[in-house]
């Protein structure tokens, strides 16, 4: 990261204000950029931020969360147990459209003469309005105001508020309100990070129709067999006179508004847009859903989801606010800038996750197609702590959708010779999805990283029952991939090495002995060792279940143990730092003098072979193993690998930074530590990847959140012990959030020197500040000096 | 390959004969295997010995070299410098069907009651016959004599006889001679050794037309942009009345002859046909030069042919040939077979690289699909020994051929963001066509594969005007790959370390410091250093010439000796072994007392990532290491390197057990070094890798000729000066070969414990037998007692 310039904050395109994002005038080059900045979603239903007259567009994108189309992966040069099922999420029907003609003549941005604009994000109220003032050739002022959200409390939901008002003059305005299927978009980039895409429609029609101001489309998909039913009803209000037809057909369908606009007399038209998937029911059962669905927000109406909306949000920022204060000196702009900063990246979070039922975390949520909708480790080990602490019902969700994976990983385990169950490195349906071994499969660290945000979340709410039944299937199973994976090292004095793996940095694959992986498996068979053996001791009953499901022997716990015990972690004596992996020192420097920066990310620029055979990083590994593991590092350790690592770590994943500011604020380097939170909070707000136009990072704003509670205020849980080492920062005056732990609500209050922690819901809870035990009770906050 | 059980020898099929392949009766489940072995090529033209009238077949198979269809290389998972082109041999025009019907009804071998049935492939003719006596269902007997071949001295050509007699009643007759463009070959099979296949008919028509018995068909490849003339004429001869009709379609045509056959008379028609292709001449020029090859066969007649024929292979055996007699107390049936086996793979040489004029040799030659018709590295390790002592006429063109790919390996270097030139791995037109790297582009050994080849050619034949021409240009930018591509390591005390690669052995793949690969990228270094040192000191004008082609620095070729004098070569002390890449021992061993026979080849049924991971050998790696540099090893070194890989290695590869062999023969390991040779000799004879149905294996043919001069004979050429250590073998009395030193040619013949060499042409070789050195002059044999 220290290879790029300083960033430009993102304050010159989006003006400071504490809860909204807002753009002041139409910027076409931006274009890609403001649709995922401007996205909406639930978790469920994602909308890109394109103009509501559905042009000018970098790419549309409607997304249902695991909705998707599957296709075979070929190889031009094949090998045994490779991936087979490509999985693309689909681009569905998009309904956000209303085109506007005044005298006949389409409202069309980038040729349109405008007056004023301005789009605003509102993240307490989660709608997106824009209000525009039109001056048409003929002199006519037209002002458009909208307003758009995808519903938190509906999931199936979607409402629009499109509102004309010719100032100036009478016109004949007509506003066509369409459904449409967006065409498959052609044509490979060779950016592994965006979607591969689908090479052939996905959707094949199945029925349309429409009754007056309703219209419905509903589809199946080719090769997955799912089915979509999406409809769309409208109402309008206006004192104008006016007429309206419609019309349908396979993949489009719309009502046409022809009115009689007077001088100042506002046309208002309310459009519902309804969502419904399933891979089991039929269209025709999805149609009818999708008009229950529309018959209740049309009797609702358009303000009442408004307030809906808005209440689910506050419920959502009293859960999860992360508030900061700048101090005095320091404008009161700047306190907004970057409290905006930070509020952005919780609430594409909450939009990537509230309602993401029955399905994972995208690694771009809903805002684009980039990765083809597909789920990674990093909604477990960057999404779900955020989760775990401010709505773990959620996370429990994420958990159980892994666990309704297990029987596929155990297949997965099969295909690639191993025991046990491996879960896919990349997947939407549960199958591997991810057709380059070498940064996919080789990511074995999969199965210890579910493990690991099992046994967070666990710890972390005290939910021992998930563990006990779901969990420690999985526990058996991902314990018996890592024995099988692994073998007891004569050349390495008898320890247990895991060989041929591929750690989180995907510059340097299939290596032996990765640490990170070594230290999260490691992790994963004590775990699982320990939970079976409480099991058959304090839960004969259940441990008689998991036998009888997994046909787990006895001895397993102990071997287990012994290859955990036994574990081999790669560490050099002479330079005193854990390595990478077993061959790290044999490569060659990478030459970052002479690298320009317009060279990265490298895997754009470089053949895999070149960077694998150079010693540098993409993103955090051993670095990000002594965040989740820090209590298996010295202090020291930390600031030798730290300061060994950093210089060779190119950031090029977006994963990497937050993690890197966590383990500076840890170890010290308050310098670094800023900075690094600066690029994290950063990542898509001021497209520091270069690529936000493909979909917002969704694990960099988990890291966001993180770098402030784990990073700022210190906050460790090992062991499920809550502690805290709040930093003092210079410029920074207040940093407050609150957390849920073990079903309570506490709340941290970090001013200057000065912390204070306080129990906001629940009656009795121990944590650490420093070396110092606190016991917090019901509302009695406890004031201590900061210790650094 | 001791996981394997002992081969049956193929007499069970092919009776013993030391000349021929004899199939005495028609084999249903042996249909794709025959139509390999009984293929018919000369390098430029191949035609699979499927049966006259067209069906039933396997895969049909007519085959230019160097003719071939490009396609996108697609990844689902793309990254930057990957190879973009696919290229695949065409299955051409099929020219060689000629289809009987008599009573209307067809001749089809499977239903057909056969009272007798012999095929041959007659390896001192050139020629395939067959010769089937049909009784119909009517109880007429029809005797069906047919001819084959593929003309060595005119390469566009090739001939049919095809005689029918209807012995015991008159009979309408009619034979259909046909040409037409095979139907395209669907369906992935996973197997990376058969070929990608087609997906779309590569042929477009371009002309079709036939005068009275001659017909034409052109067609241009849709993507690659070449041109493709077929044409064939016929004459007939018979005392019976006859008439005939044509006709010709965009993918067909064909000649009808509607025959009254009279008892016992013979009819018989004589097919000629003409391939011609380019990629710069437009089709209509080609159908012309189809013509004129016509014109002059017709003139010249089948029979002339056959001489021509029988003369270039007289002149062949002459050259080539390894005569081999068995102890008195062995049976003249085994010598027999044995004679048989050997020339089998001698045969299928010359007609892999007879004519193959600006092109290389494909890994099958133009017997099957498989591998594309690509050229690989096997073409100058394993081909090239044969050409350079037998034609080095032709291993000149070989190394030509490869100049003449300079450029684009050039431009290949700089897409793998390396200096120099990296040659294809894969390829027919020159560009790479690897779409797996770890088993492709990683293999940089090619370069310096080409560069031992060309070095071994020079030194053999004295050809230094090729070195220090198109030679050297290449050694330059060989050199300057292997410069760029490695580094002087601190972590192994300076030493010039090249990571990141895979060497022969693709159970390995991205390593540090393969063995095998550094040692010869040594020797391309010296060998770079050297030859421009030379050239700078005696031959200034060529060296002049040089540095205008390449910029070639003074200072360049003292860097590439640094580095090869500073080569590290993995080396573990504690077992006296060479280790094959620095982490060979790191790896677990493979559990092959586990591990089935059905399970081989292990690439078939197993992960590569689980491959990869166990210390397991799928090819001979610092075995070939030990034959190709020899002089690097002490004869205990290469004891206990061989004694420790022999049993990790599985033998996977075809390329593997002549090598194991040569090496058990120099260590004095004989059980082995028969078994192994056993293994090489009948590869596809026997069909030890079960997929000869898709072509023979031409690399494993030239290792056959190794085994026995390399092998028995103990032939090694270190700096070109022949040496011998002939192997007295229990049961052998006689071997007997030729070979071509520096323009003069000499023979060896080894009897028990006496060994003659003779110089049959030319007047002056000096030879080494054992550490004894030895004068020739011309033609006065020097008889030696054998040292071993």
């Amino acid at each position: 990261m220290l290879h790029r310039e300083r960033i430009k904050p993102p304050s010159y395109i989006y003006p400071q204000d504490e809860w909204k994002i807002i753009e002041k005038r139409f910027y076409p080059r931006f274009l890609g950029q403001m649709e995922t900045i401007f996205s909406l979603a639930n978790g469920y239903l994602g909308i890109r931020g394109t103009p509501e007259e559905g042009a000018p567009v970098y790419q549309s994108g409607t997304y249902i969360n695991a909705f998707y189309e599957t296709w075979p992966i070929v190889y031009s040069e094949d090998a045994y147990g490779f991936a087979r099922l490509g999985q693309t999420m689909v681009n569905v029907t998009d309904t956000s459209i209303i085109q506007l003609y005044v005298d006949d003549e389409p409202f069309y941005l980038p040729n349109a003469q405008i007056i004023s604009f301005e789009r605003v994000l509102d993240m307490q109220a989660g709608v997106l309005t824009r209000e525009v003032l039109w001056e048409t050739p003929s002199g006519k002022q037209v002002l458009i105001k909208s307003q758009r959200l995808v519903s938190f409390t509906y999931r199936h939901l979607a409402a629009l508020a499109y509102e004309v008002t010719v100032l100036n003059a009478a016109a004949p305005v007509v506003l066509i309100s369409e459904m449409s299927v967006p065409p498959v978009k052609q044509g490979d980039t060779g950016d592994p990070r965006k979607s591969h895409g689908l090479k052939e429609p996905a959707l094949q029609p199945h029925q349309n129709y429409r009754n007056d101001l309703r219209l419905v489309l509903s589809h199946t998909t080719v090769n997955s067999g799912m089915a979509l039913a999406v409809g769309a009803d409208h109402s309008i209000a206006t004192t104008c006179s006016y007429s309206h037809k419609n019309a349908s057909s396979d993949n489009t369908a719309k009502v046409i508004f022809n009115v009689d606009a007077q001088p100042g007399a506002p046309i208002t038209i309310h459009k519902y847009m309804a969502y419904h998937k399933s891979k089991t029911q039929p269209p025709e059962e999805l149609c009818e859903r999708a008009e229950w669905t529309l018959d209740r927000a049309l009797q609702h109406g358009f303000d009442y989801l408004l307030a809906e909306q808005r209440n689910f949000l506050d419920r959502f920022w009293e859960r999860s606010d992360i508030q900061v204060v700048l101090n005095p000196e320091r404008a009161q702009r700047q306190t907004k800038e970057i409290q905006q900063w930070i509020r952005f990246n919780l609430f594409h979070l909450c939009q990537a996750t509230a309602r993401a039922e029955n399905a994972g975390i995208p690694a771009k949520g809903l805002t684009g197609p980039g990765y083809e909708g597909h789920y990674f480790w990093d909604a477990e080990i960057y999404v779900l702590p955020f989760l775990t602490y401010t709505e773990p019902r959620i996370a429990r969700n994420m958990l159980e959708f892994r666990y309704k994976m297990l029987d596929q990983a155990r297949l997965r385990a099969v295909e690639v010779n191993q025991k046990g169950a491996l879960f896919p490195w990349r997947t939407i349906n549960g199958t591997e999805a991810s057709a380059y071994y070498a940064a996919g499969t080789a990511q074995y660290h999969i199965n210890a990283d579910i493990v690991y945000a099992l046994r967070k979340y666990m710890e972390v709410t005290g939910d021992h029952e998930f563990l006990f039944r779901e969990g420690a299937e999985i526990l058996v199973e991902t314990a018996r991939l890592w024995l099988d994976l692994g073998f007891y090292s004569a050349n390495k004095n008898g320890a247990f090495c895991i060989n041929g793996v591929t750690g989180p940095d995907e510059y340097n694959t299939v290596v032996n002995n990765n640490t990170f992986t070594n230290l999260m498996a490691r992790e994963n068979l004590w775990c699982a060792a320990q939970t079976v053996r409480r099991l058959k001791n304090e839960y004969p009953i259940l441990y008689l279940e998991l036998t009888d499901k997994t046909g787990l022997k006895d001895s397993e716990a102990d071997e287990w143990q012994e290859a955990a015990d036994r574990m081999f972690i790669p560490y050099d004596r002479q330079q005193g730092i854990h390595l990478q992996d077993d061959s790290f020192l044999d490569k060659e420097i990478w030459d970052f003098d002479n690298t320009p920066r317009e060279k990265y990310p490298l895997l754009l620029h470089y053949h895999p072979l070149v960077i694998y055979r150079y010693r540098v990083v993409k993103q955090a590994d051993v670095v990000l193993a002594m965040f989740l593991l820090g209590n298996e590092f010295t202090v020291d350790q930390k600031r030798q690998n730290f300061d060994y690592y950093d210089p060779l770590t190119t950031g090029d994943s977006s994963l990497s930074v937050g993690i890197q500011s966590i383990i500076a604020f840890e170890i010290g380097d308050y310098e670094k530590a800023v900075e690094y939170a600066r690029y994290a909070v950063l990542m898509d707000l001021a497209d520091i990847g270069g690529n936000v136009q493909d979909g917002c990072h969704i694990a960099s704003m988990g890291a966001t959140w993180m770098v402030l509670v784990n990073g700022f205020a210190g906050m460790r849980d090992y062991g499920g012990k809550i502690s805290f080492r709040p930093q003092r920062l210079h410029g920074v005056q207040q940093v407050k959030f609150p957390l849920q732990v073990r079903g309570q609500r506490m709340e941290v209050d970090i001013r200057g020197e000065n912390v204070t922690y306080t129990l906001k819901e629940g009656n009795d809870l121990t944590i650490t500040h420093g070396n110092e035990e606190i016991r917090l009770t019901s509302d009695s906050p406890v004031a201590v000096r900061s210790i650094i």
